[in-house]
């Protein structure tokens, strides 16, 4: 993938100070649409070797076009928030908002091509980390985002060469550190690596751009140039890519399915509850006091369920069985405007625990495929996609040492029948109940095709469905503590 | 200040069993209001000995409430993100936004009485930290925000008791530290210095309630009657206690004013332009790189002007002395809903950079005091407060090592003139241009006298402005770089 860059491409400078000034004011032209139309964000990454000049063209990037709307993230060693959650939260973070410009340098290509050149991971955990960083790419595009990669290449030779010349220089000598000289004894090593990497990650929607970085007028005309293409092309879809998606298969011939085998008429009585959930809540108590717990993991639970399933009164069994200090429950309404210009997931990325907290969430990022698929909200592609997407997500919170637990809270039509009615006679209780809720009980049979869908598709060994039989509020709210504190010793 | 709450106050088995559950309906009641009016934030601290059960009382409100709409900081060792910022960085990002409560224990109240106990710090230096307390609640009342404060005391020979029996059960013993009994010896002065600090920071706006703790019965009715109260006085009112705010003296009688009086006919030639800018650049880059500069200092810039006066170009300037890792700009437009959500500062607090780092404000908190005032977007006891309100903030970023450097780029009126009729006539300015402009060109007196008015009032020896001729750009440019390098070594 190299060779087209160590050809010794150059731009004379008689050419470069002609063509460079069209660049950057067809370049900030180009900003300015993006940033007016808001649409998506742009977002660059800047790799390559050491004494390609990642930093130069960052740099040339900001004098070019307007400073203001582009946010870069040198990404060096992580802070300690960063480190006590998944590897990517720090980059979700960061993500840049639609009609802005973000820049990466030090991305999230760094950590696995470092960690195999120097050999602490293995080949596999490569091409597993390879791997979720194309779908985690893709997704940015399929939720609108521009992306740019870029490598900076140089020749071995054109390597040394350069550190040589910075070295020289009194102003720039602090910019070749022992550790670069490290590196290029690993040259070969890294460039092997790197080669498999871009491989790997070079997708149709977000492809490598290598330049050869040995001229820099010919590098900086080549990176500029590379960009405002890029942002053309973008700027005359409406949006990205329509995405092929396959609809989930119908559902099965028979009339049985994952809800209707549920046996809603299980029930505790209130001594066997009285009995049986404090001796729950006392376990999930101590689990979340272990000290592996505190160091290592940390916990998401996802409540989902029908309308009036009682979710709110079992999340509160479980808050009271933790300290106030270790947890915060997240309700998922509306997102904000923040929010909306983000890709979908960030809005959930940004209340990733660190290491010994839980987050509870009162609906979740699952709305996609329930209230987003059966109203409409969302296209058909875009919650056929987010399946994937949601699998990914769990299972780098997982990999992380999160402990994801999942519970679809269950009731019968009839029983939710008889608690609307209920709430709406009790005073204190009617700010429960809308005219949505009427609404969506109408709509019982497609809420109940996108449950079990939902279930078949992201129900995962690593990150399971507990679906609850609800019923009896009892009977749901003791085995909800159960599972959660089965979980949390399982994963330790 | 204790007296009362070494009483021996204590509430029967049977009246808090009739008590308890009319009080947590009312409080769940209280809270919904709230939360639909969503026009005020509750914050509710929770101090006092150990072992007065801060921690207890926390869980308390989330079993009585709904915890879906509480969000509980425990304040305990800042992380390195935290660290590397103004001390009170960490109280602002934790904010809870209109229509929720946020709960505190660890408060900004600890690290002043603790450090003071334990002889870190001197007594002028506690009355610097407790006045800057109370104007900081003060400005949260004054924002809307309803701020409740308790105080769990208990006596020493009660503390004493009330460690003893955590220590005998095993459910609790770890609640008892050897840090817990290290404090118990130094009760007598934490007293002192808690009564002080109580003393002083028990304002109008935000008392503090000293609760006796022996009796946890009496502890609980009292902390959830004296919320309801709280919360039900604030609910009666549409908005905070108006502001008593004296405005501005009028402008002085004569013509007169710091504006006038710059000499606007200073120029550069282009020589002298391209010999001085890049000095002063090399210079801010140097500065920018030392060691102590990285660890202990960053800067923040602020940069107002008149409409046209040239800071996008100067903001270039500046950023191209710098390392794209080092800075980001942050241009201020309308705010967004999360922002709205929150105290006035609060969207310039979010900015503020780590050590070692720049951020540039295009615009600033500065709108309060100009475009506000005079397009009557904010009443006039709101910008009459902030002057006060930015001095206190720029105060604690300098008095945390960040140099805070602010400029104003004034330009005549003819020269504004001439530089929007230009704008209209390239198409490529065009967009920089609108009727805004010429509307706020028609109130050119106001705005001089809102400038004035504001260099009066926030020109401090800590953070000064810098009034910058600008209608020759190349002086403006040079003298801006100047000012900013020598601010960075005074700091140094």
């Amino acid at each position: 993938m190299f060779e087209s860059a160590e050809l010794g491409h150059q731009v004379e400078k008689k050419e470069y100070e002609k063509e460079e000034p069209k660049l950057r004011s067809a370049l900030l032209a180009a900003q300015m649409q993006v940033l007016e139309r808001a649409e998506f964000p742009v977002i660059l990454l800047s790799g390559g070797v050491d004494g390609g000049g990642k930093g130069e063209v960052v740099n040339l990037l900001l004098d070019w076009m307007d400073p203001r709307h582009i946010q870069v993230h040198a990404m060096g060693a992580p802070s300690d928030e960063e480190l006590s959650r998944p590897p990517m939260w720090r980059f979700w973070r960061a993500l840049p908002p639609k009609g802005k410009t973000g820049v990466f340098f030090g991305s999230w290509y760094t950590a696995p091509i470092v960690d195999r050149v120097y050999g602490r991971t293995r080949g596999a955990e490569l091409t597993r980390a390879l791997g979720e960083i194309s779908r985690f790419e893709r997704m940015l595009v399929d939720e609108g985002a521009l992306v740019v990669k870029f490598w900076m290449h140089l020749s071995k030779k054109a390597q040394k060469k350069r550190f040589r010349e910075l070295e020289k220089d009194p102003r720039t000598a602090w910019r070749v550190t022992k550790q670069d000289w490290n590196n290029q004894e690993h040259y070969d090593k890294f460039r092997e690596i790197s080669e498999r990497a871009l491989r790997d990650t070079s997708t149709a929607e977000a492809p490598w751009n290598v330049v050869e970085a040995t001229d820099r007028r010919y590098r900086n005309l080549t990176v500029g140039r590379t960009i405002l293409e890029a942002i053309g092309k973008r700027l005359e879809r409406k949006r990205a890519t329509p995405v092929r998606a396959a609809p989930p298969p119908p559902p099965p011939i028979d009339s049985r399915n994952v809800l209707r085998d549920l046996d809603l008429t299980q029930s505790l009585t209130d001594e066997q509850y009285a009995k049986r959930l404090p001796k729950q809540q006392g376990r999930i108590n101590g689990l979340s006091r272990l000290k592996k717990f505190r160091d290592k993991h940390a916990c998401v639970l996802v409540f989902e369920g029908n309308d009036a399933a009682g979710k709110g009164g079992t999340i509160r069994r479980v808050t009271s069985a933790l300290d106030a200090r270790r947890y915060s429950v997240v309700p998922i309404a509306a997102p904000t405007e923040e929010e909306r210009a983000q890709p979908y997931l960030w809005r959930f990325w940004r209340h990733i625990p660190r290491a010994g907290r839980f987050t509870i969430f009162d609906r979740s990022w699952y709305g996609r495929v329930l209230v987003e698929r059966v109203e409409g909200f969302a296209a058909e592609p875009d919650w056929i996609r987010a399946y994937r997407e949601i699998v990914d997500f769990e299972e780098a919170l997982v990999r992380a040492g999160v402990v994801v637990v999942k519970f679809w809270l269950a009731i019968s039509s009839h029983e939710q029948l008889t608690r609307f009615r209920l709430r709406e006679k009790t005073p204190f209780k009617r700010f429960k109940i809308t005219e949505e809720d009427w609404r969506n009980r109408e709509k019982w049979g497609e809420y109940e095709r996108a449950v079990c869908d939902m279930v078949d598709r992201t129900s995962t060994d690593v990150a399971p469905w507990h679906l609850i039989e609800a019923n009896d509020k009892r009977w749901a709210r003791v085995k909800v503590a159960e599972c959660l504190a089965e979980a949390i010793e399982k994963a330790l």
